[in-house]
């Protein structure tokens, strides 16, 4: 039985979200059982009594707050929820975290207890998008880092071809650079230099050159690669667009009697259309470049948020994802690759 | 009666999205007619016979392909169609221009043509958002730069407040600095150091702080400022999710019988949505910091999209923007104007 570490006391709902989340994930796969760490007075009652089974408490007295910079994390945080959680997946009595707390501190603990992958320099988020096709892509970097270099977009690459091959099971994932035009003289350096890269390493079979902002959803590549500043923003832009036009919507079918009635005789299609666009069953951003399966759930997420995020994380743990990125790193030329 | 410049030979559907979308434009406001640019022989044909005296054609032999780098347009164009209509204002025949060609070859002439603005360092290109509140916002740069500094950051939220006051009548715009977190930490060196400043000079009393990607379209901000890398993926990615989202409507809405009629039931509904979200309503880039008033209509506008730029124009056109900018730039320190 697959064994996942959960931190109770990460996201903003606190543990309730957590062990609700857990719960409705048990509701559609039992093939899985939890270690939940935070403060088990909390935590214990959430639980209902006919899947105790599956949960093993392990109370933390301290926990990560949302505001803790990542030095003071690393000073004070050690006994945190987050930290200890983390350390279950380096001493493997679970296959994987998820984690709803301060990012940069959940990024920071990884780091620092699993280690980079060999060769890797700097780590990546990375999330999956629903495409116009009716399939899926991903991104990344979504924020790890606020700065990148040619090199690593050059590792993102091949993280996000992994994660494509494996999460997403296209066989070879077509990889794009986004950019602000498909034009090959368009872009600042640091994008040029990638782009020449990934056109001259043999490895890169299936680069596709340049995409832009909306690409990302439109089905033209598997995979988008970015630095984390920009990443992040086209992240936040796509989730604020599509709260927009849900808003829209919502005002839409209350300004009339007849459009009233429309949206119960609807309500078949309009499930089918939010379980597409409701960003709750995208939750779960993926830590990659990291020794150890790690999954930030967002901070706000509910219940039925959370339960997908654990969803991501089983997933991954299921995949020898972290085996089969080290193998695909040897494929880079050396200069590429950290020392 | 104001005189606008129509660059006739730019967008993917040539002269008869313009001179269509010049005519729906004249059903709504008939105060306007047109200098058209392009050629005669293709022009002349699509114009009504009842309109004829609002469009003087002027012929002209050369266009601005799409492909054309900007050094090969400053050479070659100079008779294009783009060229002479940019010439148009700067001669004062017309009050502004409305061009779909190529935006790198645009902003070339129009910089080469009028001129910056005194004192501004780069133009920077403008748009409209519609933001969750009913209201509107806009952001800027969306891609006129790809590379800028903090000064350059500076500038483009004062002409971004002078944009959301004059075209948005908004008293006194909120002016947000994009970045990848709220707090005072985050983000890269660039983005620190406008902060910093923003905060210290007199002239930004309503600076807001730092915004996510999230709060473009939120009604949070006015004015969200970015550099034109950035800028540009964030309205791209915005524009791919309402596609998205606007395509998984569509699908919804033909799944079964009952979808269908609702459909129909709610077509009201519907009409405001659409017009609260089709990006054709909110075509026009403004570009600013240039001696004159130029707007970037989409390259696959169609006719109804066309006079949307033409709407856009007008408005700038109308409003003494650039002297409102010239004089509002008089209260940066002279360390943050160009000499």
């Amino acid at each position: 039985m697959l064994r996942l570490a959960l931190d109770a006391m990460g996201g903003d709902l606190g543990p309730t979200s957590v062990v609700e989340g857990a719960c409705l994930f048990l509701k559609e796969d039992s093939s899985v059982c939890f270690n939940i760490f935070g403060d088990e007075a909390q935590i214990k009652p959430l639980i209902p009594g006919n899947l105790s089974h599956k949960f093993q408490i392990i109370h933390t007295p301290d926990i990560v707050t949302p505001d803790m910079k990542p030095s003071m994390v690393l000073r004070r945080g050690r006994s945190s929820s987050m930290a200890l959680s983390i350390a279950s997946v380096v001493s493997k009595e679970t296959s994987g975290v998820v984690s709803g707390g301060n990012t940069g501190a959940f990024m920071v603990l990884c780091l620092y207890l699993m280690g980079n992958l060999p060769g890797v320099f700097r780590p990546a988020i990375a999330a999956f998008f629903p495409t116009k096709d009716g399939h899926f892509s991903t991104m990344l970097d979504l924020g790890a880092n606020s700065e990148n270099d040619e090199i690593h977009l050059i590792q993102f690459a091949i993280m996000g071809e992994i994660l494509a091959k494996t999460a997403l099971h296209i066989e070879n994932p077509r990889i794009g650079l986004l950019n602000i035009g498909s034009e090959e003289l368009k872009g600042n350096p640091t994008i040029q230099k990638a782009y020449n890269l990934m056109k001259s390493i043999p490895a890169f079979e299936n680069f596709y050159g340049f995409v832009e902002g909306n690409q990302i959803m439109s089905g033209d590549v598997d995979v988008t690669v970015t630095d984390g500043f920009t990443g992040n923003i086209a992240l936040k832009a796509l989730e604020g667009a599509v709260h927009m036009v849900a808003h829209e919507l919502r005002v839409a079918f209350k300004t009339s009697f007849f459009s009233k009635i429309s949206a119960l005789l609807s309500k078949p299609s309009f499930k089918r259309l939010k379980s597409r666009i409701d960003p709750g069953n995208y939750n779960g951003a993926i830590f990659l470049g990291i020794k150890g399966i790690a999954v930030k759930s967002h901070g706000g997420a509910t219940a039925h948020g959370f339960a997908s995020a654990i969803r991501t994380t089983k997933t991954m743990a299921g995949m020898n994802l972290l085996e089969k990125l080290e193998e695909r790193l040897q494929d880079l030329p050396p200069e590429l690759l950290k020392k």
